[in-house]
Formats: structure tokens, C-alpha cells, sequence
């Protein structure tokens, strides 16, 4: 498996090279956007490069674009989160920033919780920046907060070092689907207070819902001392604008950006941020998109139905993903034997911090076509139906 | 002095509010470019926006766009360096290229060479890296190549650890200004054989030079196997654009990549640099910059000359600095002098990795016109004079 796990790592087929039997597999793996609805910026690039040339062509301001950190500012208030520009720090995508917080916050060897599966792109920056982990169960109300409390307690009562940070997806987890019940947010909230740990909220997908009432972030319910929510552009506009945020107290931005070592978001991306969200860019691309990823997830949940009724899906509010498990047999295996039959998953053990489960494949929808899902599944049915065969117990007589 | 030492980290003035009286203080102190021959790529970014929109808009490969590898691969081999597309990785400006090299090379603990002055903004790299510093100081010819030579020799003779990494900025050394000789290239590079040390040659300035003729890099002397050499189009188009790179042995660049947090250099940028280094554009933008900072630099050295004859100059053959030495008098005192008379500049003290050398100033003349230049030397001098006045031994009678 580890030759895989370089390219999984940034959500990008092409740092490995795949098999070539596979070259033209079905990609239903990373959280690519969908070729179809990529958003038009010809307008604000023109705008950027012409009008703002001295601008975008020079150095920017650590902490991001003035004007850019006042949209996204605005974009946090409308969310509820009461802050100004002077709290928002541009980075470059949201794994930036998460690497930023770790690197301010972690000793080598602090304890980090994590939910067991988590987004497996930010396992190797948490490594990276020193953590340890304390996994986390989920059930259908997302992480298993009262676990959660019962093992500080005990890390507590013991005198242990307690952890450092949270990290979680409320909304849409990647790659679980589930969403944080709004008792939880207060209850994990409740326990960052009492033994002063930051939770790093990964917002992501919040905005990608199909159906069902946003619940309020937990960055909104906290007075934003213990919450530091992570956001990107990503999602909302385009991957390749790799711009992200985070929302702070403006004393702990300078710690933060001490760890940005690419000199700055680029000023000219973050210019045709600006000219993209002042049109409506945002707004009207997620009016296309949203509606879009649904009919994906619906093709997909609809397709597994029938090809594959073997699998457990969880089935998503929102998001990129859906969470496949299998009874007794390997789904490292089923990930193998689909590249094999010409559709590329995500096997879920990679997704795990430490303890790998390896009943799992996280399947996305936001990058192939209704048509391509369908036709995928077909192969992963097939792939699995190999896999099953070949696991079964023969009875020697 | 710390309450500057985080703006100055990034070669950003916005990380730090100056104080109100210098907020129309002439800028002698980043490596910033010069407004007036800022490139125009609002057809590099309309092409990139328009007809590469779903390669831009999308997550990159990890490496790099494939057609920018092959353009960079294309400038390397005609500077003499024998690769190919494969052995280039895009990051997102130099400075990331050298965290990638230092968080893949060093443990927490681990030697590195640099010089004395060094480069102030990736000492916080290094740092961060964990490393420890050897510091060899310069003269004429560069790094005192020959003092390395002993201390490593008698590192190894004790049976001591060895550094992992020397790292050095060969032609036209920021602050130093200085060129390596080229005996000296040739002595480092056969130490880096010797005791297996990896060299990070910094050639961010070697294309910016004004005179006398360009010396082999220590890259292109060298068979690939101990010399990662960094680069940027900050100084060779323009800084907005974040672009940098490495040229490295093939295997290497997925454990480089390994520690790209940002998701992948954006795609967007990329292209446009395609488009502009296609075009001609880097090759038009020299033939502008390089005779434009000359006369900066003739405008400062006069200015120098005329107003502050006290100050020791090296008289740099390109790049963007001059390292200026006082006799007797505390630059970090002229430095903050400086600021109060509406002239920024860099206290040489922080270019130290580690024991800060208080008599030098780095003067940047890349960001200044001409005329701002002599003015901004005129208010140096006579914040010199102030702090020369005030320090003077009174003779009590």
C-alpha cells in the first residue's frame, strides 16, 4: 500500500503514476472538482493582471489582501461568526492553514484527537508538526463526543498531559459523510473550554449541502477563543485557486503566518478571489454545483444499490463522499482489485490516523460524470464479487 | 528589535504596522521589485483563464504542471545543468523549496552550514527544520570555503556528526553581495563529496547581474547527486507570481513533495508562467530590470559616497542589496535612527543565524527609484550622524 500513499496524500492522481492497465480508470478518489462546472474567471484574471498590476506582480501582505480579507470577513459574519478583516488570515488552501495551526500549537509528541476515519490529507502535516493521536469513534451523530470526554476525564484524573488539539469535519466529515449533532458541538465545545484544547474545525464541505438545515458552526457558538475554523476556496469556487482562511484573534495571526514559508499567497490569486466573490462569483457557482454534486451522489447511491447491495453505505447530507463498509471481506483488497477493473477508490484504512480498519473504501462523486459513477460501480461491483470469491472459506473434504 | 524581526521574515512590509511617523518612509529594506517594470500578463492570464480553465481551475499534479517542468528544464540545461522535465519540482516560491529540502534532510538536532551573513528569511526555515548552525564567515571570494574545510576536518576527527546540509547563495549573496569564486565552488563542491554533505545553492540572484561574466553554477560542475540548487521567478518576472523550483535526482522529489501543505502550486500560476516563458517574457524582462537596478545600484553607491563616506561598501556585481559596515557606531542604533528620519532599512544583526554582528546594514535598492534612493541616503546619514553624536566617549573632567 505505500506506494499509494504518496499520491493520496494531496488529492492528486498524477503524483503517482498509475499502472498503465489504468490509465483510463474511472476516478471515483480524490476530491477533484467536476470539469463541467468550473467557474469562468477570465474577467477577474483580466482585471487582476491589468488594473491591479503593480499589486498581484509584487510581495503581498502576510496576513493576505486587505480587500480579501474583508470579503471573507463578511462571508464568516453572514455564517454567524462575529469577527472583522483584522481576524481573518489568508492561506494557501485550507491544508495550509491546518498546517499552520499544528505547527503553533504542537510540541513533538503532543496529543492530537482525531476522529477514526479523518480526512487522510492532514495526517501526514499532523505527523509532520509532532502529533500523537487519540482516536475517536463515530456513530451517526458524528464523533463520539461522550467517548471523548470520558477519555480526558481519565487523562485528566491520571495527571496525564492532555491533548492540544481537536481536529474534526462537523459538516459533511470527510471521509465518514456524518454530520456533528448540534448537542456534540456544544458538548466538544464544553470540553475545549474545560481543559483548554483548540479545536481546529474544518468547514470545508459546510457549504455543499443537499438537504437538511445547516447547524450552527461551532466556531459560532464559541466566543473565539477555543475554535479555530479552517475554510477554503476550494470547494466554494475552484481547487486550482488554492486559497483557504482561517478566522483568529488577531494577536495569534502573526504566530500563525510565522510558519508560512512560501512567502505569501500569491496577491494576483488572491485579486481574482476578490473580483470573483464581489460579482457573486461564489454565490452563483454553488447555485450550479450544489445541485449538480446531488444528482452525483443520488447516480452513485442509486448505482451501489443495485450493483452492489453487499455494501453498507452511509448516506451523505452534503459533501464529496460516500463511506462504503464491507462484512468480511478486505477492502484494501476490493481498492486493489478496482484498479485492476478500471476504477480508482480510496481504500478508507488509509484514512485512519493510526489503527488502520480496513473494512472501508471512500468512494467521491464530485469528479466523474453521472454516466462515469454508474459505469464505475459496475466495476467495483465486479472487483468486489473477485475479491469475496477469492476470500471464501473452501471446505476441504 | 523583535517586535520587526516578523515582518522582516517574509520580505513582506505589510506583516508589520510601522509606526505612523514612517508610514511614508522610503523603503530601502525587502527584496521587493520595482513598480515600473512590473511585468503585464494579461494575456498569459486570459489564456491560462480562458482556454486552459478546467487544467487552472482543478487540483494540479503534485510536481508541477508538465509543460512548466519542461520550460524550466529548457532554462536550466542552457545555464549548463544536464536534466530533463523529470528532474524538476515546482513549489510555491524558493523559499518553499528550501523547507522542503531542509524538513526532508535534517532531524531535529542536526548541523548545517551557512554563511555569516546569510539569508535572513530562511533562518526561520532552518530553524524551524531543527537545525543547529555552523557559521563560516566570507571575504572577497564569498564563504571562506578553506575555514569550512578545517572545521569539517576536525569535526571528523573527532568522530563528531557531520552537517547534512551547507547552504549558501553563490552569486551575488544576499546580504554580502558577494560571487563565489569559482576555486571555491569547486573546493565546497568536493567537500560535499567527502563527507556526503548536501549542497542548497541558492540562485535566486544569479541571473541579476550587472557586470563581469556569469561563473559556472555550483549545479552544473557537479554530477546531481550532491547539489539541489533553488530558484525563483520572484526576481527573474515577478514576486506576485510565487513561483520557485528545484532540480533534483527523480527519486528524491516524491519525499520533497512529501511536505508540499498547500494542496500543490496553483495551476493557474503555473500556466501563466508557461505563457509568458513561452513568449519570450522572462528574457524581455531582464533586458528591462537588469540596466534599471543597475542605476539603482550606481545611484545608491554615489549617494553613499557623497552623504555617508564613514560606511564601508561592497560593491555587488548583481543582485539586489549593499552590505554596508560602520566603524565603531551600532547599525541596530542607524537601523532604528532610520526609522525615525523616514528611511527603512534591515539592521545586518538579524542576518546572523546565530552570534548577530551589529555594524552592517543591508540596503536594498530593487524596490526604490533612483531619486528615492539618494534622498533615503541623505536621511541615513543623518540618522548615522545622531547615533554616531550620541555614542561618543564624553571626556569627563
Amino acid at each position: 500500500m505505500t506506494g499509494y500513499r504518496f499520491s493520496l496524500r494531496s488529492d492528486q492522481t498524477a503524483g503517482y503514476e498509475h499502472p498503465p492497465a489504468v490509465r483510463d480508470a474511472i476516478k471515483l478518489s480524490g476530491g477533484s472538482a467536476f470539469g463541467p462546472t468550473m467557474p469562468d474567471v477570465v474577467q477577474a484574471a483580466m482585471t487582476a493582471a491589468g488594473e491591479y498590476r503593480t499589486e498581484v506582480m509584487q510581495y503581498g501582505p502576510l496576513m493576505g489582501l486587505p480587500d480579501l480579507r474583508e470579503a471573507l470577513a463578511a462571508f464568516e459574519r453572514k455564517d454567524g461568526v462575529d469577527c472583522t478583516a483584522d481576524n481573518i488570515l489568508v492561506t494557501s488552501g485550507a491544508k495550509q492553514a491546518i498546517e499552520l495551526i499544528c505547527r503553533t500549537f504542537l510540541d513533538e509528541g503532543d496529543l492530537m484527537v482525531v476522529s477514526a476515519p479523518t480526512y487522510v490529507t492532514a495526517i501526514p502535516i499532523f505527523v509532520g508538526a509532532g502529533a500523537r493521536f487519540m482516536n475517536i469513534g463515530q456513530d451517526a451523530d458524528g464523533m463520539n463526543v461522550p467517548e471523548l470526554a470520558e477519555k480526558l476525564a481519565a487523562l485528566h484524573r491520571d495527571g496525564m498531559r492532555m491533548p492540544k488539539l481537536i481536529y474534526d469535519i462537523p459538516d459533511h466529515h470527510n471521509p465518514a459523510g456524518l454530520v456533528l449533532s448540534l448537542e456534540r458541538r456544544h458538548q466538544m465545545l464544553e470540553l475545549a473550554r474545560t481543559y483548554n484544547i483548540v479545536i481546529i474545525e474544518d468547514q470545508t464541505y459546510r457549504h455543499i449541502r443537499f438537504e437538511g438545515e445547516a447547524l450552527p458552526s461551532i466556531r459560532s457558538l464559541d466566543d473565539g477563543t477555543h475554535v479555530l475554523p479552517v475554510n477554503t476556496l476550494s470547494k466554494l469556487l475552484a481547487p486550482g485557486m488554492r486559497l483557504g482562511w482561517t478566522v483568529a484573534p488577531t494577536a495569534l495571526l502573526p504566530r500563525l503566518a510565522n510558519f508560512k514559508a512560501e512567502g505569501g499567497t500569491s496577491p494576483f490569486l488572491q485579486r481574482v478571489a476578490v473580483e470573483v466573490l464581489r460579482h457573486g462569483g461564489v454565490e452563483e457557482h454553488l447555485s450550479l454545483v450544489i445541485p449538480e454534486l446531488g444528482r452525483h451522489r443520488d447516480a452513485m447511491l442509486a448505482a451501489l444499490a443495485k450493483e452492489l447491495p453487499e455494501a453498507h453505505v452511509t448516506v451523505p447530507k452534503g459533501g464529496f463522499f460516500l463511506w462504503v463498509s464491507f462484512d468480511g471481506v478486505d477492502a484494501d483488497d476490493v481498492y486493489g482489485a478496482g484498479l485492476r477493473h478500471g476504477v480508482v477508490t480510496y481504500p478508507g484504512s488509509i484514512c485512519f490516523a493510526s489503527e488502520p480498519d480496513r473494512s472501508h473504501l471512500r468512494l467521491s462523486y464530485s469528479q466523474a460524470s453521472p454516466e462515469q459513477i454508474e459505469e464505475g460501480i459496475r466495476r467495483l461491483a465486479a472487483a468486489y464479487r473477485d475479491v469475496a470469491f477469492s476470500n471464501r472459506k473452501h471446505v476441504v473434504a
